[in-house]
């Protein structure tokens, strides 16, 4: 099992905004060989954000790489940060690759 | 769904001994109410660590949180930084809980 995580520090105004992009997104990952499941977690809140993290559970860390030189990857990365809109977050989301070593 | 994540930065002359630590481990979360998976997940390498994260699948925070409060857990956690041993982590783990809000 392979777990990919982006952390994203949301500003506290802005979560609707947030959770709006990820529920309308079309990402195309059911398509994906090795693909498990996605959700979007909502964490911790600090002073000025909350933690989110999006989170993708794949068979195997090959799977994941695949997906990120897949068009679906593209195609679901093309509307990332575009527009002028203020951000919603406070700077750029923070990847985290992890391989499962112990399974209970 | 409710993930409970503990973030550990484990010395990298150590990690051996921080898995086998897990792989021993008699937790009892699968007689737990609400418990869905548990992995231990290795996640990138840093300067002075890697970064490691116990990675738990709940239905419901709920479920979490009475998990916290048995007597499992406390058996659990006994012997958790115990002894005269060198530390194989630089600093206190890190809790961070996740709620999911969008799911695909």
């Amino acid at each position: 099992m392979f777990v990919a995580m982006n952390r994203f520090k949301v500003k506290k105004d802005r979560t609707a905004d947030f959770e709006a992009r990820w529920r309308n997104r079309d990402s195309h990952l059911k398509e994906m060989p090795g693909f498990t499941a996605f959700h979007l977690l909502k964490g911790p809140e600090a002073d000025d954000h909350i933690l989110y993290a999006s989170h993708t559970i794949w068979e195997t860390r090959e799977a994941f790489e695949a997906w990120t030189h897949s068009d679906a990857f593209r195609k679901a990365h093309a509307n990332a940060g575009s527009g002028n809109d203020e951000p919603v977050t406070i700077g750029p989301p923070q990847f985290e690759g992890f391989e499962s070593v112990v399974d209970a």
